[in-house]
């Protein structure tokens, strides 16, 4: 096991009606009287009424609320842009995120913005360090992306998908009310599904020794999650199925099942190429594609972490040969993404005329991406032309 | 599940030389050229070097130290009113513990005495309650109390061990470098291991439904200590088995195992009657003595969780009679407690003279304890009874 450091301060409020403390939370925080911007996507948020109570809470604890709707999926760098320079000289004191996690992503980015005399895609190129972020707080609407507990924040900007990490942006607090999952869409969910247990397998797929106790965690979590989530894409309603998964999504990305291991992140890389190309593609769905893929072409150089998946998660019984161990695990788990209605391959996911050598490289233009097997352009371009040919 | 809020702040620095990084983490909290109590207990701190390793990390970063060592095991409440008065007019900004539990606990008890103008012995009887406490940081030099990431101090006074529990002395970081369990003695070892499992038990033991993904980290959990725990009590040499069973020893009581539960903690409030009445017993041996006689007495009521228990954590085949798995699982337990070293009975303990009906009455002073099954005067009385003839 590696060394390690390990900070998580999100405060996570969990449960029925959890909404309603938001105001009280807040203030406790930022104080009493502050002004805040609320951030949120389409009109989901606002019909289903969550806006409004969030607002509530706010306006009960003495809060002044801006607000300001319109996050796409895959967020825009202009968005984030002119939201930071709306709000820059109004003295918001913290950004709150009533969305998921292209929500929360872009009240990242407009928190550390605000802060930030220059143009914030300076962090994003690595021109310039995050030193000082406003406190940003996450009320979710679908669990996937983990971003209400991580101290990740990805945004697209000219079709490439970039993404900055700071201990700065983590948020304060986390706001989870499992009820609000009942009227997800059916794609949506299964999309969240895949994107949670991305983060626990970028993790967990590592070639860091004695990790047994993070190891069995990311076991454990990747069943619960595909349990509770096949029940919760095929009954909605079940609000016992959705707290299983929505506790499960947030502490799949807030770095725990990561502790003191070399983490892998290829399959990110590669799918944030393809959403990065059309920004209709839904991260969660370009995953199911690329994941699989993957570990054909990665399992063939670590054999061994495949068999402990293929046994220990996916409930494969040992073969004598580990390939045909190695074959039936990966089959499972694609045979479960597409049993939360995910796609196989890319042309299923409306991504059969993607540019393959363009992506690869533009996906390895920083070195090779991904650490059990450090992946150069042909590797990509070998994984993404099995991706192509995936049933 | 039931609605619940999480903040678990504690800066977790994990991995070997980690005590170098002391006097920069500390100076970050309490600020440079702060003054700071060092609290130790008996002398093997100072012996392996580790007391000298941290007064040098704080004193490289300006930080002025104090110290006072001599913490008994079940700390006492005189010791923590000499030290609060000690150290009450040096202007002391924080408590470092340099050591297990005990030592923990104290420094926690002197936190917030140190803070509150009487006697900090009324937070214990519940004639105050802790509104401040000075900042408590702990380096660990045996994993097994999980005090080190825990809201709760228990401290001893005339026969009763009493607990008290609080966001405010939950540490603010905690240093745990396995190098440093290499020479502790095989009977330590083995009282930690079932301290650790304990505190995930007490949580996992539960009535509230609808709690898989919980159930599946306490699982998996439990699994790695009696697995890794085996190795470090057959090798205390062996670093990599450590590194599991120290951070499993550390989350499994800072709260993570118990999100959106009733925990239930019957088995420590009758432990607690044995080490108060006979002060020279270690904790973690009481409690191998008292969980399986917990396990026998309680599972007669709430079967199908000790089945759960049985087949998902300590292996065991279902048989067609449920009493039958249960017995089994408990059996496998009990064996593993042994293999590590532990009584397995009151006389082994060095108990069989105890008291049983007076514990049993001053377990149950304040009504029922335990949730699973709220046990009262005569149930604590057939539990110990049971222990007295485990085999």
């Amino acid at each position: 096991m590696q060394n390690f450091s390990y900070y998580n301060p999100t405060r996570l409020v969990f449960g029925r009606g959890v909404e309603t403390q938001v105001g009280s939370v807040v203030s406790e925080i930022v104080g009493p009287e502050a002004k805040v911007l609320v951030i949120y996507g389409g009109g989901s948020a606002k019909r289903s009424g969550l806006l409004d109570a969030v607002h509530a809470s706010l306006e009960a604890a003495g809060i002044v609320v801006l607000e300001k709707g319109g996050v796409q999926p895959n967020p825009r760098m202009c968005f984030v842009r002119e939201t930071v320079d709306w709000v820059r000289d109004q003295g918001v004191r913290a950004i709150i995120a009533v969305g998921g996690g292209s929500v929360i992503d872009t009240a990242k980015a407009v928190a550390v913005g605000v802060e930030y005399e220059g143009d914030c895609w300076d962090f994003f190129e690595g021109k310039a360090k995050v030193e000082k972020a406003l406190p940003v707080f996450a009320v979710l609407t679908i669990p996937a992306a983990g971003s209400e507990q991580s101290t990740r924040c990805v945004i697209t900007h000219h079709g490439t998908k970039t993404g900055i990490g700071t201990e700065l942006i983590r948020p304060r607090a986390a706001f989870i009310n499992p009820e609000r999952f009942a009227t997800l869409p059916a794609w949506q969910i299964g999309a969240g599904l895949v994107d949670m247990c991305s983060h626990i397998m970028e993790r967990y797929f590592s070639k860091t020794d004695a990790t047994e106790y993070v190891d069995g965690q990311c076991e454990a979590a990747l069943r619960t999650i595909m349990a509770s989530g096949l029940k919760v894409y095929n009954d909605p309603s079940d609000y016992d199925a959705w707290c299983q998964v929505g506790l499960a999504g947030s502490f799949a990305h807030n770095g725990y099942f990561g502790l003191g291991r070399e983490e892998d992140w290829a399959c990110h890389a590669i799918e944030h190429e393809i959403s990065g190309w059309r920004e209709e593609i839904t991260h969660g769905a370009g995953l199911a594609v690329v994941i699989p893929a993957w570990m054909h072409y990665v399992s063939g150089f670590e054999p061994a972490r495949f068999v402990q998946f293929a046994v220990n998660v996916m409930g494969v019984e040992p073969r004598e040969d580990d390939a045909e161990t190695i074959r039936l695990g990966i089959a499972k788990f694609a045979a479960w993404t597409q049993s939360v209605g995910m796609p196989g391959t890319l042309a299923a996911l409306g991504a059969e005329d993607c540019p393959i050598e363009a992506l690869a490289r533009h996906c390895c233009r920083a070195g090779t991406v991904g650490h059990l097997k450090p992946l150069n352009v042909d590797d990509v371009a070998a994984i993404l032309t099995g991706a192509a040919g995936n049933v």
